[in-house]
């Protein structure tokens, strides 16, 4: 038994701070885990109390006869460590604090958590809370609500993971409005022991959960979270979807604008990374998370995106259709078979092809009909069912005609019965026998479209971490060595183009030119057009001082630009030591891209990915992920952002170089790996050409930690 | 009376085809008119039967004594015209055909419908469908609930026009289920005479109505719609919103992709400029349709953007903080006042600024005060009250707090109540008080939004439409008079570029040279660089065969580009009549855009605007409008793309000369208005510069209709 089975599947549970006094939490948990059934022995325990409904009570836990799995504390915060000290004595394995005034209240509740944590390591104690609504487990070997929830769930294969407690009561009272149950249910209050990864991994092998849900409002360790996360996605041989809903407005002020990408990454777009890596499905509504989860956890996914619709009028037909193809499905075409089959079965006026009318007045027979013929089909991947209760429409019969075919059928069935009064019976038939209903029909075909992603993600190519032999790490350690002895954190780009070389990031020719004379030389030998720009390592963003003058064509126009470039810089950044001028060959005119990395305060490097100039700017388009990026995470990092198209074949033009892109982010990745006190990178623009003719960068930024 | 009055309040009326027989829609009808408590008198007419339901039934209309307003058809449809004409004879001012079997069968269907509409031309008679549910009046003065819908809904100030039947039966039955009712429902079936134009028309004066709600499938008239619905939605004293859903996808195929514009004119992007330019506010999905409605319905427009939460839980608060945010509104600031009020009323652990959490042990009391302070606070707009089911929540009295301050305070209320079977009696007293409540937050936000728009809407400056008095009319008439008489319909660009010109558009030097020696002398008249372009009547894509070429900068290459555009021209379109080339100044760079219009088969012409080059070619980034296009409208049409930013003011660089592109949308939309021939026209790129700059045309492309 492992500690969180404790927790979980305890055979005893001493609820101190239990109590008979009504609208009390500790009556209610008592009352809760004595009525919903619990399996093994409870122990209230309360000085005060002789017994509490109709149970022995103790005094305190050393009284307790006999061993003890769980403690479930609801004394004030003043008295918990003390209670659950004692608890550890009489040698608990696992504990769930339900009481508040810990962490979240600051000041001394901090300390008391501290105490608590304290108390859990030392006696190898795993402790749900503090803060917390409680632990639910519906599995009639344990039967366990110690919560002080009202409901009591049913029994399903949904487990939920939750950050706010009051968020658990209402989706409990949701879910018994909606017919459907849970496996396991988790407050998971303030994490000072416990956290989610920690009970991502128990579900991932707890057999009777299918489909996890998590509401997130942080996480502790972004990138383990992805590692554990990922494995329970799509790395298994049985995995298991993850839902999640992430809230928390992106806190832009908590973030230094200090860099260009770092001004960018806004905690929503650092969250999106790890939801993207982790393989992690994440619902924008509190409602979409349910209408989904429903979906995963009551059909087989999809093999892919060919949707049949059966509907019994045309109106809702056309809406469904409209729904799915938004959300990237596509209509099936049918068998000629099929069309017969169907032919012989309903009203000639009704519709053959897909979306199939069988007819306002059509009655569960002709929906038998449409529903064989289309599950024999085998241009069908899923199927959605539509019912409008109109006069000859014998609803419960054609619910139960459904239920029957989905469970022959091996393919995803989903129905709308559009309404709520005249369809609540056939919606009843539909819920308690596991088909997925919903109101409206858009909601089915965005829960078709989840379930279709994610059988793409489980099948997806599984690529490793490319590793780069041509680099030359020691180069870079000396660089970096250098500047550290210099007490500076910035990389002039002559010094930065040092590092990329190193790392075979492709680059233009650049020389060092001290002296207008210098310059003429160098740009003699690598050719016109060039561009001149300031090196100095006080100096971050050239452009602000002038130090940056593009498209020189000639000696004349260079010397003119050397000179006014020195001018300005003198004027404007008069402090700032000048090592010299770059002049570098200036690139020819492709596709500007950007990639960049940035430290994220909590979870670590990650880079960027955005067409370059006033797309990454002005428009925001850019895509974050995690260090070390697979292979295959390169490519979807290039292929997610909203302008894919500006790189990809069209209208004649030759598709750009993406994978010599993918080949930049994958050496930064391993750069960023191999180099832990680069805090900022930036190469803005790369340019980019036609596949096959690669891409160069044409300007680095690079900045240590301090 | 209006002839739509006999639709909606008649004294009496004739049900042609009533039946006695269960299970049949003449049945039903009758029964539904009878037992809704109809307030007028009811002649059954079925030659089979003597009575029906108990009430005396007539063999054919001509025999029913007195006076008849509205006729109600249920025969089938090869009587139907018979039975209309019977009807018509005996002097009805109105009918209702229900029958199905008219031109959505196709064949003689057609014609039957054909014959319906000359009876009702011929006798002045307003008829509603066929092939339609019917229509429903819960005015207490006429309570008529002519439809086979099974639900009489209760009286409320929503109107539904329908183009399905079947969702109608759907919606009686949310509505039912979710406590709200309807003003007039109508199911507008084939549109064989009335239609949504006449509908707005009526409920556009309707007392009993408030808002108006649609689920258009397509429409009639797209300029007179767009007319009518403005009128209701923002240029009266007493504006009505209208909220619709649009289904049917987009049929490409439908629209032959001759030009450039006309390929990015799929049929949403027309209804989109429909919706946009009539101020009615689109949903995306049924479930929003009467999410926004409610909204609309039961409370008064919020005159700002600024909302305040209330909450007795932590997470849903963030939950609804980020919806809010997202929809674009703000969090509410308080006063310092409303932070003292609160201070005094609610625990110190509560959160006193916004969203303001009571604490999940709060009662009605402090729900009271939060309420109270927040609906005081001049900085507060709206009110989002969130109420989780816990422990000590007593849900009743929190409801009838809300109802209450709902009733004195003059600002949107709406309200979360998070769950269903432990919220519902809490939610039964709100709907029943007309307080909008929705499961979860982001219902609550999105409405929110979507009236703080319309408020926006409403208060929009009136434009006119800008008419320029320095065009030339008389020259332009002249240029399409010859291309009339050569049998063209294509007009090269130097003639395109003598349109332009005549209408005061911006465009470059131009000249035709028709020997390697004129163009050498053109180019040195204008100096370059210049850009050499084919001229042909019969080459309308000019680059497809080497006819245009960019960036001359001497003498030698406009000599070398010459010989081998003539060149490539001759062997890739021998037979093209060729006029000679255009020596073109070429535009110094700017932003590219594209402006150009495009006739819509069903609804005519439709102006484009987008981002020139891979902006409108790969990211379909574009806005449509109808001409004549207001002032106010061409800003916006600028204003809606998705990538505005790029025209802005955006770090150092200065805002793009919008002014000057507003000026080349209300010009062209003026020449359109003035040439009805002119079938398409293209300005793409159009070099736009920084403000005050102005733009220039760079290229053009003008057909006029065969």
């Amino acid at each position: 038994m492992s500690n969180l089975d404790s927790i979980f599947s305890s055979h005893s549970i001493a609820v101190v701070g239990a109590s008979s006094k009504p609208n009390t939490v500790g009556q209610s948990i008592f009352s809760n885990l004595l009525f919903s059934g619990y399996c093994g022995v409870l122990y209230p325990v309360n000085p005060k109390a002789k017994s509490i409904s109709g149970v022995r009570c103790y005094a305190n836990v050393k009284e307790i006869p006999g061993e003890l799995d769980l403690g479930i504390f609801i004394v004030p915060s003043v008295v918990t460590a003390q209670a659950l000290l004692e608890a550890a004595d009489k040698g608990i394995k696992a504990a769930i604090v339900i009481s508040a005034g810990f962490k979240e209240i600051g000041g001394e509740g901090v300390k008391r958590e501290e105490e608590l944590k304290r108390i859990v390591k030392e006696h190898g104690i795993k402790l749900v809370g503090p803060n917390c609504l409680g632990v639910i487990n519906t599995d009639p070997d344990v039967m366990m609500n110690a919560s002080f929830a009202k409901t009591m769930p049913k029994e399903g294969n949904i487990s939920f993971v939750s950050q706010s407690g009051a968020l658990c009561t209402a989706v409990l009272d949701y879910a018994k409005g909606n017919n459907f149950g849970f496996a396991k249910f988790i407050s998971i209050g303030n994490k000072a022991d416990v956290n989610e990864i920690d009970l991502l991994k128990y579900l991932h092998k707890d057999p009777k959960t299918d489909v996890i849900l998590m509401y997130v409002e942080d996480l502790m360790n972004g990138y383990e979270f992805i590692q554990v996360a990922r494995d329970i996605t799509g790395n298994d041989e049985n995995p298991k979807p993850i839902l999640a809903i992430k809230s928390g407005r992106t806190d832009q002020g908590a973030k230094a604008a200090s860099s260009h990408t770092g001004s960018l990454a806004g905690s929503d777009e650092v969250y999106e990374a790890i939801f993207n890596q982790a393989g992690i499905i994440r619902a924008e509504r509190v409602e979409e998370l349910f209408d989904l989860a429903i979906a995963f956890a009551q059909q087989p996914l999809p093999r892919g995106k060919r949707v049949a619709i059966v509907t019994n009028a045309g109106g809702p037909g056309i809406l469904a259709t409209d729904s799915c193809i938004r959300s990237g499905l596509e209509l099936a075409s049918f068998e000629e078979t099929t069309v017969e089959e169907l032919k012989k079965h309903l009203p000639p006026t009704a519709n053959f092809s897909n979306p199939i009318d069988v007819i306002g007045d059509a009655r569960h027979d002709r929906y038998h009909a449409a529903l064989s013929a289309v599950c024999n089909d085998p241009n069908v991947d899923s199927v959605i069912t539509i019912l409008t209760p109109q006069d000859m429409t014998d609803i419960e019969d054609i619910a139960w005609e459904i239920v029957n075919t989905s469970k022959s059928c091996n393919k995803p069935l989903l129905a709308n019965f559009m309404g709520i009064i005249d369809v609540s019976k056939g919606v009843q038939i539909l819920e308690e026998n596991e088909v997925p209903t919903y109101i409206f029909p858009e909601s089915a075909a965005k829960a078709l479209a989840s379930m279709y992603d994610y059988t793409q993600w489980c099948s997806r190519p599984r690529t490793e971490v490319r590793k780069y032999d041509d680099v030359d790490g020691e180069t870079v350690r000396k660089i970096f060595e250098k500047v550290r002895q210099e007490k500076r954190v910035h990389l002039p780009e002559i010094e930065a183009l040092e590092v990329l070389k190193a790392y075979g990031f492709p680059t233009l020719p650049s020389e060092l030119a001290t002296s207008a004379d210098d310059a003429l030389k160098a740009a003699k030998k690598m050719g016109y057009p060039v561009v001149l720009k300031i090196v100095s390592p006080d100096i971050i963003h050239k452009v602000d001082v002038g130090g940056v003058v593009v498209g020189i064509d000639s000696h004349n126009e260079l010397l003119d630009a050397y000179l006014e470039m020195t001018n300005s810089v003198a004027q404007k950044a008069p402090k700032a030591k000048l090592w010299g001028v770059n002049v570098q060959k200036m690139a020819s005119s492709g596709t500007e891209v950007i990639v960049g990395m940035n430290r994220d305060q909590k979870f670590g490097p990650l880079i960027m990915f955005g067409l370059g100039g006033t797309f990454v700017e002005a428009l925001r388009d850019v895509t974050f992920r995690f260090v070390p990026i697979l292979e295959l995470g390169a490519y979807r990092m290039i292929q997610s952002i909203r302008s894919y198209k500006m790189l990809e074949a069209f209208r004649g033009k030759k598709a750009k170089d993406i994978h010599a892109i993918a080949d930049i982010i994958m050496r930064l990745s391993q750069l960023i790996m191999d180099f832990p006190e680069i805090q900022e990178f930036d190469m803005n623009p790369i340019m980019v050409y036609e596949e096959g003719e690669g891409c160069k960068v044409a300007d680095v930024r690079i900045i240590l930690n301090k």
